[in-house]
C-alpha cells in the first residue's frame, strides 16, 4: 500500500485510520459532485484522496457504501431493498415502508433526511447524483426482480410515493401525515406500493 | 380609492393598471413570505403596497388568486381541486390527475413548476408559506368533500403522491417517468388517488 497523501498528512505522522476515511469521504463527495454518482469511481476518489484504491475497499464494501457513508445515510437504501426483496414479492410494499420508517422515524432520521433532501435539490448537480444514485442502487434492483411488464417504470411510481411521503411528512411537516403512527400510513401507502410494483 | 402610493409613484404620473397590479405583487410575496400563506391578510397586502384594499378585489378574487399570481402559478390549485370535486367522487382521482398534467405538461408549465419547487424548498418560510397554502386550499377542499373517515390524513397522503409525482416527473427527471404518456401514468397513480380519497 503506498504511502496516503491524504489532509493529515501534514501533522508529520503516519494518519490513523479515521483520518484516512475521512479524506476518502471529502474525496468522495468532490468526485460524486463532479462526475455523478454513475460517473464517479471507487479508483479516482482513491487518486482524490491520494491513497491507494485498496485502502478505500479496506473501509467500506462497495461504491453504494461509500455514498451513503459521504451522504451521511443513516442506512444504505440498496440494503432496505434488498431485504423486502428477500422475502419475495408478497407483502414488499409493507416491508419496504417499515424498512424505511425503521430508519427515518427516529429524531437524527428525521433531521437528517431533511438535511439531505434540501442538500440534493439545491442544485443541479445534487439532483443529478441522488437521481443516479436511486436508478442505480434502488429502482434497478426493485426492477431486476419484477416481471417484464413496465419494471422501471413501476420502479420509479412506487419511488416517487415514497419521496412524496418524505416531502409531506418530514419536510414540509403536514398533519395529520407529519405525525401519525407509522402503521397506520402503512396501512393507506403499502397497498399503493403493491400495487405498483406487482399488480395490474 | 386613495391615491397608490406603490414604486411607480415616483414617475410622477398616475400609474397605469399593470404597474398597480405589479406593486400588489410585489407586496404580497413580501407580505407572504413574512407571515405565512395562513397569517397574510389582502388588508395587509393593500396596505404594503399602499394602496386602497378595494384595488386589490379589483385585480384579484380572493387570496388563493394573489398568491397564484405572486408565485406565478400557471394556475390556481384550488381551480382543478374544485373542478374535480365537481364531478362527484367516483372517478375523482383520474379527474385530478388530468387537471393537473393539463397545466404542468406544457413547456413551460415544466420549467414553472420546477422553479416553484426550488424556490419554495430553499428556506422555511417557503415551506410553511406552500404548506399552509396547501392545506387551506387543497387539503382541505378535498376533506370536506370526503366522510368522517381521516379525510384530512387521506388528503394529505393523495397530495404526497402527487408532489413525490412532481419530484421524479419534472425536477428529477427520472425515466421512464419523466417520458411516459400522461395516461400510462394516470392508468397507475389514478386508482392511488381514487383509494386514498374515497376507499378503503
Amino acid at each position: 500500500m503506498s504511502e496516503p497523501a491524504g489532509p493529515s498528512r501534514r501533522r508529520g505522522r503516519r494518519p490513523a485510520g479515521e483520518d484516512l476515511r475521512s479524506a476518502i469521504l471529502v474525496a468522495a463527495r468532490e468526485e460524486f459532485a463532479r462526475h455523478g454518482y454513475a460517473g464517479a469511481t471507487l479508483r479516482g476518489i482513491a487518486r482524490a484522496a491520494g491513497v491507494d484504491a485498496r485502502l478505500v475497499h479496506h473501509y467500506f464494501t462497495g461504491k453504494d457504501d461509500v455514498f451513503a457513508a459521504a451522504m451521511e445515510l443513516p442506512v444504505r437504501p440498496g440494503d432496505i431493498v434488498e431485504a423486502a426483496l428477500a422475502g419475495g414479492l408478497e407483502g414488499i410494499g409493507e416491508r419496504l415502508l417499515r424498512g424505511f420508517f425503521a430508519v427515518w422515524d427516529t429524531p437524527g432520521g428525521r433531521v437528517r433526511i431533511v438535511a439531505i433532501v434540501s442538500s440534493v435539490l439545491s442544485s443541479e448537480t445534487g439532483i443529478r447524483m441522488i437521481k443516479e444514485f436511486l436508478v442505480q442502487e434502488v429502482f434497478e434492483r426493485i426492477a431486476a426482480a419484477l416481471g417484464p411488464d413496465d419494471p422501471e417504470l413501476r420502479a420509479a411510481l412506487a419511488a416517487s410515493q415514497v419521496i412524496g411521503l418524505i416531502m409531506i411528512r418530514y419536510v414540509a411537516r403536514i398533519e395529520p401525515v407529519a405525525s401519525a403512527d407509522p402503521e397506520e400510513i402503512i396501512s393507506f401507502v403499502g397497498p399503493t406500493l403493491q400495487r405498483y410494483l406487482t399488480g395490474d
